[in-house]
């Protein structure tokens, strides 16, 4: 677990978008955000607090967070004060970064010097089991896509936001390095060795409450030539009471592997449902989530209601209109 | 690769099942076993001739391959002077025990110090790609199975044996330790990381003569929650133009999943099917596999007739009839 609050560092974002692991804390996290650290050059902007290394220890802040993707993979040595300093002034350092922190001679003698702790959320520090299969108490949602990148983790964060503004209770769990970085906790699942995959997500999703729900972060797609393996191990570990499909209109090739075409809902529907049933015979499609970005308001508006008709299932783009439509679709 | 040909050691072996790996290699690569090596008390015989490491060297053993499970995973001072001898005549050493051999300091200062290579077989050398799930040139031929340990790698490797004693262009391509050691070569699927299993078996099939066939070793089971992710990445890596079903009748629940029933053969088929269309659109499934040991004569033969006669496929007991008629029913 990655100490909260967080000091989000952006360092010399070169725009917005390096630094989007910092935008999703701020939106589905803000109580952890306790500031933000920006170098010169910086372009990207979170709209918190500025402080310097001294404010955010003072203010309580447990984990440097590096929120932006680094130019050219090394961690450059204006980084390296900065990162030094949150060290010596009693905080750990959180990366999803390739290159790794404990790679770093000076921030490894640092961290041992004065105690603190460097989480690379890329790599995997748990021994997973392998999986049993046995039923798990407690309820179980999983976004699956007709591709990778088609807006899972949105899909499962909008869902536990709504969720808990109902009073519901609901954990969005984790299985990437944005999400890790996000909530603090979670299984970098495609750093998993191949024969833990599926314990390791038995283990990120355990026995809970009767109605608690938890809202797993789903990884590729059952349809993706490359990442299909992690897929499947989500669907089994997982034990979905619910799915959620997930599709972006305007893709005209699965992402990365340009001979390949998507595959419709209707056959991620029964894939997927498919698939499910062998763990929970009980899991649903009960709704289904477009990422609109792309489409205007009407256009976007009049491929929901399409795809809503055609499916009879709830769809929605739930950055534009909110995830209640999904939640509401739960048992 | 491991060095042929081979000294087998069998050790302290209790009986004849614990050197199953040796058995493999005799069974399938009887030109790779020159000879074997045992301890007093072994209960285990190839039917090779019994060589000191001297003599194995003289008779140009490339490789001294570990074919026992040892007992209690640690490797015995008994064991670790033979080990150490052969480095010293100038012979490699493969194992697939759990317990490395690179963690063994007596091994790996001898292995240094005459310049031999210790391969533990459990371990990925090799920094696979990620799949990109372009068409390659060539045939593969997947064995899929209702659940693990059903007899997959058995019929991959008698299908082998078939097609080249028929003049075909056929290669075995091991996924586990124990194919691995038997072959010299392979991919130890179950260990490598997620995202890259399904780039692993694409690296391990590659483009090759039009009327080349791979026969992929399969691993675990689409219906076994505890390692479908591996078979997936299988079933998409492998990019089979045709499918072999395997089964084992008697076996009444998923191998360690007590509450899962097996899927049937038309299950099987209609999911191995539809998921490995979407690499390959033409792969088929040309027969089923049937592992009858724990049936008699009439008994086998009986439901060898029943399930050719409802499958509509060309059904086999390898072991007991040959796998020719699998092999004619490739295109």
């Amino acid at each position: 677990m990655i100490p909260h609050p967080y000091l989000l560092f952006l360092g010399d974002a070169p725009d917005p978008l390096a630094a989007k692991v910092a935008q999703g804390i701020k939106d589905w996290r803000p109580d952890a955000a306790a500031g933000q650290f920006r170098l010169p050059g910086c372009n990207a902007d979170m709209g918190l607090r500025d402080m310097t290394i001294a404010e955010a220890a003072k203010a309580g802040c447990g984990t440097l967070v590096i929120g932006v993707a680094n130019r050219g993979g090394v961690i450059s040595a204006e980084w390296m004060d900065v990162l030094e300093e949150a060290l010596a002034a009693g905080m750990d350092i959180a990366s999803g970064l390739h290159n790794l922190l404990r790679d770093e001679p000076r921030l490894v003698a640092a961290a041992e010097k004065h105690g603190r702790t460097l989480h690379d959320v890329r790599v995997p520090v748990v021994d997973y089991p392998i999986a049993n299969g046995v039923k798990r108490s407690g309820k179980r949602c999983l976004a699956v896509g007709t591709d990778c990148s088609v807006g899972k983790m949105y899909t499962a964060m909008a869902m536990e936001k709504e969720m808990r503004a109902q009073g519901m209770d609901a954990t969005f769990r984790a299985t990437g390095q944005t999400g890790i970085l996000i909530t603090g906790d979670g299984v970098p699942l495609d750093a998993v060795i191949a024969d833990f995959m599926a314990g390791a997500v038995e283990w990120l999703t355990p026995d809970n409450a009767a109605d608690h729900w938890d809202l797993i972060e789903g990884q590729g797609s059952l349809f993706h030539a490359s990442y299909s393996g992690v897929t499947m191990a989500l669907v089994h570990g997982g034990q979905p009471d619910a799915l959620i499909l997930c599709h972006e209109p305007t893709r005209t090739h699965m992402r990365g592997l340009p001979t390949y075409d998507l595959p419709t809902l209707e056959d991620l529907r029964d894939t997927a449902l498919h698939l499910a049933r062998r763990v929970n015979p009980d899991c649903k499609v009960v709704g289904i989530s477009i990422n609109t970005a792309a489409l205007g308001e009407d256009e976007a508006n009049a491929y929901l209601a399409e795809v809503e008709e055609r499916m009879g299932l709830p769809t929605v783009d739930p950055f534009r209109h909110g995830a209640a439509r999904l939640v509401n679709a739960l048992d």
